[in-house]
């Protein structure tokens, strides 16, 4: 079935915002064997909407439409489709109360504006918002489907993942099977190398590499009858690519580093403290994305100014002296100091140069180090990010100490 | 004059990358005071892109493409925007030489489809790569005008500001301004409500709210026949707005509350400290993105375990007891605890219920507390998130801190 990818919003024009739903869409419209066909970005004009969509439906199958749901005079996409389709707009009273209960729980006045949101058109099949207050919906008519959600990323996942995939998969007669390999620690073009005859000869499953600031994860999908013809192919290949590549995957499950790293923490109940500085808190921050965490992850310093890493860390000053803030001694003091500090079985820590400024010839922005303790074991990594800016450096150092933990834990 | 941005290229609608150069060139053709009323993305064929470009020329006179001039089989923009405007292709010998110089420098032999870059529409204006062996060109006819440049962003930038701005100031009068103003501390939908009437009758200034979690930006724009004239409408519109909402306005800069809280720091010399729990170091991550801020930033400790709060910052455990880890009583307690350890001039801290799990009747998921102490004033906050997951609500207490921060600091 064909599909387009309509965007809704006067902000996306004007170039406020990069177009991040288009690219998430894509990859799970495809994912579900819908030929995606174009993605197609209008502002908040109700007649040249009106116009795309007409358009569009004489190509396409399904729309998938995001934005202009919101309370305000401009959000008109729930009007102009309602409108195109045929059909009209009815008060949902379910919805207006979940609305009204969301006001009330964070204490505010609703306005009158906010009732909009609870008008659908009256055939559609309602996607309710689990985090927020516009509802979406999907809408057929005469054998064409548009879908409506919000524009928000964090709306839109969950809406998408939770009601509009379900509902997008009883419309298509082949079953897609898919899983992402996770890779850490080679690019996607040696990859794409050692891989190369697997790539080249497929037809199904097919292989696709998507590359992502340090990480590289491999797409294997097969499009069968039946899903569970599309899970043995699939499962036939990740043997292949796990007999050559296995050292570098850390997920088979489209997990994140830091996410299996949390789990494996949790399940092994091992006790986890860490220092920081030039991460500035972003490996923390990440470790505590996982839900349950609190059960192992005592306590972090980040400790910025020297003074502090003395203070809190017991640091030589001498060792800062004669070795720099950004070395390996110093990275292994800390470590040292965590473990004294808290008692954690693992102990982790980490100094480098995130940039822009502060590099040297010697220590070049890019560079860091980390240390680690686990019970009675001590190590020290040298990192050079191959990454310019400082928030690429600080992302790739973050996973760096997650991959020295991951592998820890699984030796 | 109306313009749409056409990006050529099958990987953008797999989801395989994002399309920054569409916000590139919405950014730079608004400035130029075109009205940019499309994105479009369609894949590599050539009946499709034909259908897409003949159809938008009827809506708008000039249409911005990229990608698809490349040597490959794949690569027939060149070919489809010659045929759609009338034209023929003929070999440029000029780019011919130097798509051949380019080969020599880099040690490389030149391959036969390489040539293919070297025919252009006889009548096009060229614009020459300084980057890249694929030249890009302007053709017009009967008053509509397509432009097309290569897809790489470091191709296409240089060639944009180099050749194709020049080339689209000649064909436009007028010249646009505008301000984004970016709020903190209310809804869309009570920001339009206050600004109802302004918004209702815009014409020249036009205001548009965008939200995005916590924060509102507001966007005020202006096209005139000189950008002074802009401006000065601008600025006036802004001057109402400011006596509306002034003091829910921290930037009018379209800065980050972070950015405008770290240079404040900096700027006022003030040596800040934390204490985190719930953010699990998201403040500290968010404050130290600021270059510069090690001039400021001491230390953080991010105490999780009730004991890490109790050792790290001296938090008398009967005060847990009595009012549980988030309470008012232990967020200054803690905030007291990092003034002590540090003694930084400005010390905050945060303690709630992030989820999903955790919340009671007493104290739901969303709930926060931040204690704050600046010299010798103290002052203790309660801010209830209307998130129900938990990226949302750390983020949203972020937010809360940096706010509490930026009032204490321009008061």
């Amino acid at each position: 079935m064909k599909s387009m990818i309509l965007s809704v919003g006067t902000e996306l024009l004007f170039g406020q915002i990069v177009n991040t739903n288009s690219v998430y869409l894509s990859q799970q419209l495809n994912s579900l064997g819908l030929d995606v066909l174009h993605h197609h970005t209008v502002g908040d004009n109700p007649r040249r909407l009106a116009e795309v969509i007409e358009h569009s439906l004489r190509d396409c199958d399904i729309i998938i439409a995001t934005g202009g749901l919101g309370p305000t005079q401009d959000d008109l996409t729930k009007e102009v489709v309602s409108e195109v389709m045929g059909d009209t707009l009815l008060l949902d009273k379910e919805i207006l109360e979940k609305i009204k209960a969301l006001f009330k729980k964070i204490n505010r006045d609703m306005t009158e504006n906010n009732i909009k949101q609870a008008y659908l058109p009256s055939r559609a099949t309602v996607f309710h918002n689990d985090v927020g207050s516009a509802p979406g919906f999907a809408l057929a008519d005469k054998g064409k489907v548009i879908i409506c959600m919000p524009g928000p990323p964090r709306e839109l996942k969950p809406m998408f993942e939770n009601y509009a995939r379900p509902y997008l998969e009883k419309l298509t007669d082949s079953k897609i099977y898919y899983r992402m390999i996770k890779t850490f620690g080679a690019g996607e073009s040696w990859l794409e190398t050692e891989l190369f005859d697997l790539i080249d000869n497929q037809t199904d499953p097919t292989i696709a590499t998507y590359a992502k600031e340090g990480e590289c994860a491999l797409r294997i999908a097969s499009k069968r009858s039946t899903e569970a013809e599309a899970a043995e192919a699939v499962n036939a290949m990740t043997a292949q690519i796990k007999e050559r590549i296995g050292e570098l995957i850390y997920s088979l499950e489209d997990e994140s580093l830091y996410e299996v790293v949390g789990k494996l923490l949790i399940e092994k109940n091992i006790s986890i403290s860490c220092a920081e500085s030039c991460t500035g808190g972003l490996f923390s921050e990440y470790l505590t994305r996982v839900s349950g965490i609190s059960a192992v992850f005592d306590r972090t310093f980040i400790t910025y100014s020297n003074c502090s890493k003395i203070d809190e860390l017991g640091v030589n000053p001498e060792t800062i002296k004669s070795f720099g803030a950004v070395s390996a001694e110093v990275a292994l003091e800390k470590a040292r100091g965590v473990k004294a500090k808290s008692g954690s079985r693992l102990c982790i820590s980490v100094t480098g140069v995130a940039g822009p400024g502060g590099g040297t010839a010697d220590k070049p922005v890019g560079l860091s180090y980390i240390g680690l303790v686990f019970d009675d074991f001590e190590d020290v990594k040298e990192i050079r990010s191959r990454y310019s800016d400082r928030e690429a450096n600080r992302y790739y150092s973050m996973l760096c100490m997650m991959h020295m933990i991951y592998g820890m834990l699984t030796d």
